[in-house]
Formats: C-alpha cells, structure tokens, sequence
C-alpha cells in the first residue's frame, strides 16, 4: 500500500495505471504532470489524479511511489528532472516498451539511486492515446515485464512486482537485452511492416481502391498501423538494433517462402505454412508455447 | 429464385452459401457433394444440403444454378468433371479467391458454355475450415467481386448479381486482373507475411518463449497466420506472379523505414508512419478510401 503516487504523464498508460490503483486500494493520493496543462487538468477533472503538479520535480515530490509514463524519448529528459528528489525508499518504475535504452538511461542520470528504478513494460495498450481513454481495466490480466538489474535494489523488485500482481497482472522478469529482442520480434516489427503494407499500398496506382476491398483478415492485420505515430517513431528509433536483427529473420523467410510460390514448391511451401499455422492455431495471449 | 442448386465442395464457404440461399428463399433444393464422402454426409445431417450427389457431375445434373466451393488448385479438375451437364440457361459460379486462373481454366474446358459462367469472389472468411463452421451469416454485409469477361452472358451476371445481393451483399464488377493485383495486396500478401513472421520467430533461439509475450497487437496482426495451410498454399501458387509484384513494393517501404530507423532519422520516419497511421485510421471495411 502507498501513500503517494507521483504521475509523470497522464494519458492512456498513465491514466490507467492510477485508476487502477485507486481501485485496488492500492494507493492513497495521486499528483499528477503532464507536459500539457490541459491534460493534466483533464485528468483531474476526470478524477484520474487528485492533484496537478506544476512540474515533473513537483510531481515526485513526498511520492513513495513515482510512474514515468512518457514516450520512452522523454524518458532521459525526466530523470533528469526529477533526480533531486529521487530517495531510496522510493519506487520508481516506467512504463515503456523498449528497455535497454531506459536502463541506460536511468544509469546515466539517477546515479546510486538507480537502486530505486524498476524498469518496467505492462504489455498493454490501445490503439487510441490521451487520457480520455483511460481505463482501470486496462491492464487486468495483461502480463508485465520487469528488467532489473544488479544495481536494482531486490526489495524494490519484491514490492513492484506486488504492485503490478494486485492490479491482476502475470509478472516476469528478463535481462533488458532479452525484454528488447522478444519485443522487436513480437511487437514492434508487427508494427513496422504493417506501417510499411499501408505505405506500399497507397503508394501504387489504384493504391486507394485496392484498400476499398480490404475483408476482415486486412482489418485485423492492420489494425496496429493506426497507431500513434511520434510513439511508435521513438520506439523504432530506440530500439533499432533489435528491431533490424529481427526484420533481417523475417525477411530471409520471406524471401524463402516468395521463392517457394514462384518456382511452384507446392509441397515445400504447404510445409513452412503449416509449421506458421499450427503454432499460430495453438498459441494462446500470455502463455508459452510448447 | 432458383429451384436446384448443385453444390460443389460442402464446406464452410460452399455450405454457407447454402444455408444463406435456403434462408433468404432464394433456392428450393440443394444437391450437395464434396470429395469426402463424409463432408457430404455431415452435410446433409445438418440440413446444409437436401441430397447427397455421389459425383460432382450428378450434382449438377438438373441444376439452375451451380456453386463451386473447392480449393481454387481443383477448379479446373471440376470444371472438367461436369462440363457435360453444363447449359447454357445454367448460372456456373465459383468463390475462389484467385480469378485470372479460374478464367483461364473456365475458357480452356468449358469451350462455348463459359458463358454460364461467372466468376465470384465473395470477401469473407474465416480462419476456420469445414461444413461444421458453416454459417447463414458468413457473408451478410461483405463485398463480392464478379469477375466476368466478354464472353459471360450479360444476362447471367444480372443474375448473379441480384443473387449476392439478395444474401446481404454488396457486388463490384473488376478485370479478373485488376481483382487478383488487389487480392495480392490486401489479402495474399498479408497472409504471407504473417506466416513468414511466425515462421522467423519460430525458428530463432528463444522463439518459443519471445511467441509468449505477444500481446493484442500481436494476436490480431498474426491471426490470419492460423489459416488452412492447403487452401493458402493453392492461393499463393495461383496468384504468385501479382504476390510477387506486391512482396517488392512492401519490402521496398519496409526496407525504407527500417533505413530511417537506423540511421536515426527521427522527422522523416514520423512523417511515413503518419501517412500509414492516418490511412489506417480513416479505413472502413468495404468503403473506398478517400
């Protein structure tokens, strides 16, 4: 149970983390910053934070429990604004997908109380930001990934992974090296190449006609290209080298697949989609596959 | 209103259209056959079809109407099976999601009776296969694509259009090439991707556990890749030379991106994700893009 949360960034991830908290008792009183007064006070109107604080500093302030929820690029700029009141019986965690640039980060910046942060990715989200779709069920069920490190102080791991279980969440723990390579592979590749589908798609003639005829299977397939597109820059951008390493693999099964349907490899061909088929069929949210 | 309908291939896209005909009272009586006998047989116990055909041929015999609803790899294998008891008062249709080689197999051995023939692709799916999935609804509110050249009889494709219509359905008339450079783009392609991205993940150390965190995002853009492997191997293969075309463009947008990642160009790669993320968002099902 906490006293304070001090919430950096009150829109859909952060919004929902406090309502949730609320919820579950977790948490007293929630002050709240965002970069823009007019988010900030929606949240309070909408009574997704109790307080607004005038700054990221004033936001930490007499917390014993701080959430960064900004695009993982900001996330440097505000250690750097609210070390000078990070203590050692503070929890601090983020909310990012990328981890091994904000562990980097949070080393560079927060020094010895770099003991305090727990890198954190609830994997969750919308395709739809902004506080106003905020939702304490948001995370209920989802799973969330802490990568802590040896500078991590283990009672802080103890205490955040308590947290996140009390608001119904499936907790484990990886190296950030790990975290970043699943999640280029399972997230932000998906992301790219449905980025790059529409692009290729529009930039053809009759580009527009062909989306016209889009069935069920495009709408799903695409749903996550209508994402946001200055969260999804920095999240490319931060975690590119993963992000190459996977689009490379995935690009040579490409290839091999292309190639099987152009030489007629029936049987090969069916091989490969029935491998692909099959895990797909018996792959299940949150889960290991066997 | 038809009084026969001979149906070819009793499972979910054939005994949909059964069910959704008998519904809408557009047909009396429905001679079904499908190559397993057993399908057959379901079939008619679940009341899809009336009678049990021992042949395609019989089938057809005394049929109005004729639906092909088999793997579009076995089009021309039926057409040659049936095409003595084809009329020229006889509407010939198929659902197959390919049309150039359903054309080309219908003018290679239907010689004079293409006439009765229009080629149909019916926009709907599941990621399901068999009569036991077959539903009334399935194709309730989608798009169907006639493909008809200069020698389909006008009148027959009035027919079959008011028929689609007739089951909920809105009907466009394409080139069978302009429709298969679309299907390549909005469905085919897709679909390869999203089996070559199974397939990358799957085959890299820690695949298994990497396919455990994948979350929403993951679970809608990888849906289609749990498809029947026999059907999509038949459509790749059909339709390889337009999947070829728009496996290039894609791979020249992703390859573009993947670039402005790496080499940090932040503007530049917000500004093509902005472009594919407002297009997505702006998209409807079955609504030409503006």
């Amino acid at each position: 149970m906490f006293e304070q949360l001090g919430l950096i960034g009150c829109g859909l991830m952060g919004g929902s983390f406090a309502m949730a908290m609320k919820r579950a008792g977790l948490v007293k009183r929630v002050v709240g910053y965002s970069k823009s007064p007019s988010t900030t006070e929606r949240a309070r109107q909408m009574g997704v934070i109790d307080v607004e604080a005038p700054s990221a500093l004033l936001a930490v302030s007499g917390a014993d429990i701080v959430l960064l929820a900004v695009p993982v690029a900001a996330t440097e700029a505000t250690f750097k604004a609210i070390r000078h009141l990070v203590t050692a019986n503070m929890l601090v965690m983020d909310v990012g997908s990328t981890k091994r640039d904000v562990v980097e980060a949070a080393h560079r910046v927060l020094r010895d109380h770099v003991a305090s942060f727990v890198p954190a990715h609830p994997i969750a989200g919308k395709e739809v930001s902004g506080v106003e779709h905020a939702d304490p069920d948001l995370y209920q069920g989802k799973q969330v990934i802490l990568t802590p490190t040896e500078r991590t102080l283990p009672a802080h791991v103890r205490r955040a992974q308590e947290l996140w279980e009390g608001l119904g969440c499936h907790v484990h723990q990886m190296a950030p090296e790990s975290h970043d390579a699943a999640f280029a592979a399972v997230s932000h590749l998906p992301h790219l190449i449905a980025f790059a589908l529409m692009h290729g798609i529009l930039h053809q003639y009759n580009g527009k006609e062909f989306l016209g005829l889009g069935g069920p299977g495009f709408k799903d397939f695409t749903r996550i290209a209508a994402s946001d597109p200055k969260m999804w820059r920095d999240i490319l951008l931060a975690n590119r080298v993963e992000l190459v390493e996977q689009a490379k693999m995935f690009q040579r099964s490409l290839m091999t697949m292309m190639k099987l349907a152009e030489d007629g490899e029936g049987e090969k061909l069916e091989e490969l989609i029935t491998e692909a088929s099959n895990a797909r069929a018996h792959w299940r949210m949150g889960q290991k596959l066997k």
